[in-house]
């Protein structure tokens, strides 16, 4: 019979599950938006839903364990999310108890950046590797560590909040109380937020942003301006973690990596001048390789984590 | 027979050794002043022959080990500093297989910082927590990192360099490259530093400013706003790291502590400003309470450490 479990990864605009082996192969996979407006007794059906059809398809026998990977500040232990700006109706609620009761089954919760860094250590960027930090680029910014090939989770399981290391003490304002938090400066919103105060265009995303720094014209410079001060950030942030960890590997994912020619040049040079470490180690500062799946792979890893 | 181990500090201006048994309780110690400027022989050899004063004295069949903190970058397996300000003709020289060639027996090298982070988890501040953060304050700011009991290395051993974190991006420049090192903004050196820009008095010392902020007059009121600067360039730098370890404990110790009182309030105030999960948890910034004895007790406990 073949060991699997279940990893589910509650995103942004959506929700995805799926069954993988204990070897890493992705034997099924379901993926929906999910709407989030309906509230939380919709998206915890629609999360019970899918894990459900993955376990009636590949039968309750194999199946090894659940691991869930949320976004926001989590309570390791209790399992509940106290913070989080997608969903505000989850904060303090016993979403993964709640879970448990609904399936019959024991769930294992993680913040997503966690859940993330522990899938690109599975089979991943990461994969030779013991010792590692992945930035996730999206919204904000998430962080995960993993240590000794484990998530290094804290006392309550806030470890990782690496998107909210400050990078620039009188920088924008963040929502977490603190100003010049990463996110806020070198998050996909942020290069957005500062394409915008260039008047580069409207709706912008990450993708356009890149693509208009493609062009040899104003707006073009204007872009690469943008990817370099956000690059600049990046930098601040590595060189710290790296001078206070001296892992052998530091990783980038998410929407902006595909900029990765604009904002790394300026990210490597300032970590450069800002860590002996780094300039006296060959530490490692690369893409993460599962994109956008890292974090189901690593909430499926999460029941054989130890 | 008592279990016993040799712990060496080798700090700014004296050398120490200490024989300290298995239960934290110190048997012996050898405290004197090293002249630096005599060179690596003379330096060396004072090394040497306190661990074996301690060793004929309480006799080589009990000695669990030896361990020895030094300051500077550290390569742990190779044994050696790379980079120490002042010790530059230890700098990639093999110090600890040197000093195991005259004693005949193995010695474990450790950064001082690191050791006295160890010192402080076995039978310090931190003895009630596997997981805490040690930051000294002195010429320069040291920092160690304990994790499930041990200390956090890195894969070179260069781990735990928190006085290098960016907590001023473009603050005052420091030897390793960087600007607005926590060191360069919270060290006893950068507080006698602001003091002297501030023409408070001539070779000063941290507490001399600290004693010019108890008076009640102009003087009195610039030492206060200096030690208002360094407690919010370390509250930036203890928010940074709350929020990436999540641990229950971040200790301070040297020559500043006595300041305190003048120090710490802009410190938590700017902690709680910056660090939700600060805020969220009862994460604790408290005193080291071993002094300047916690790289003895650590370097002691090295052989013992796993």
């Amino acid at each position: 019979m073949v060991q699997y479990s279940i990893g589910l990864d509650l995103g942004g605009t959506n929700l995805r599950a799926a069954a993988i082996d204990s070897t890493g192969k992705m034997l099924d996979k379901i993926a929906g938006a999910t709407n989030f407006v309906e509230g939380r007794e919709a998206v915890l059906g629609d999360m019970v839903a899918a894990i459900e059809k993955l376990r009636e398809k590949h039968g309750a026998e194999g199946l090894a364990g659940i691991g869930a990977g949320v976004p926001g500040f989590i309570r390791f232990k209790e399992g509940y999310i106290t913070n989080s700006n997608n969903l505000p109706y989850f904060e303090n609620y016993p979403v993964r108890d709640e879970m448990e009761k609904r399936l019959g089954a024991k769930v294992i919760l993680e913040n997503d950046a966690n859940a993330a860094a522990l899938g690109e250590k599975w089979i991943g960027a990461g994969r030779e590797h013991d010792d590692l930090v992945l930035l996730t680029l999206g919204t904000g910014i998430g962080g995960g560590i993993i240590y000794g090939g484990k998530i290094v989770r804290g006392f309550v399981g806030m470890a990782g909040e690496l998107g909210h290391i400050t990078v620039v003490p009188n920088g924008n304002p963040c929502g977490c109380g603190n100003r010049g938090c990463l996110e806020k400066h070198a998050s996909a919103t942020a290069v957005i937020a500062m394409a915008h105060m260039l008047h580069l265009g409207e709706n912008l995303t990450a993708k356009d942003v890149n693509d208009i720094a493609k062009q040899q014209d104003e707006p073009g410079e204007k872009a690469r301006a943008i990817w370099a001060a956000m690059g600049e950030a990046l930098g601040i942030a590595l060189a710290t973690l790296v001078n206070t960890f001296n892992f052998p590997l530091y990783l980038l994912s998410g929407g902006p990596l595909p900029a990765w020619d604009f904002f790394a040049p300026r990210m490597m040079e300032v970590v450069k001048q800002r860590s002996y470490t780094f300039r006296a180690t060959g530490t490692k500062i690369e893409k993460a390789t599962l994109g956008g799946e890292a974090g189901l792979y690593g909430a499926a890893y999460l029941p054989w984590e130890k």
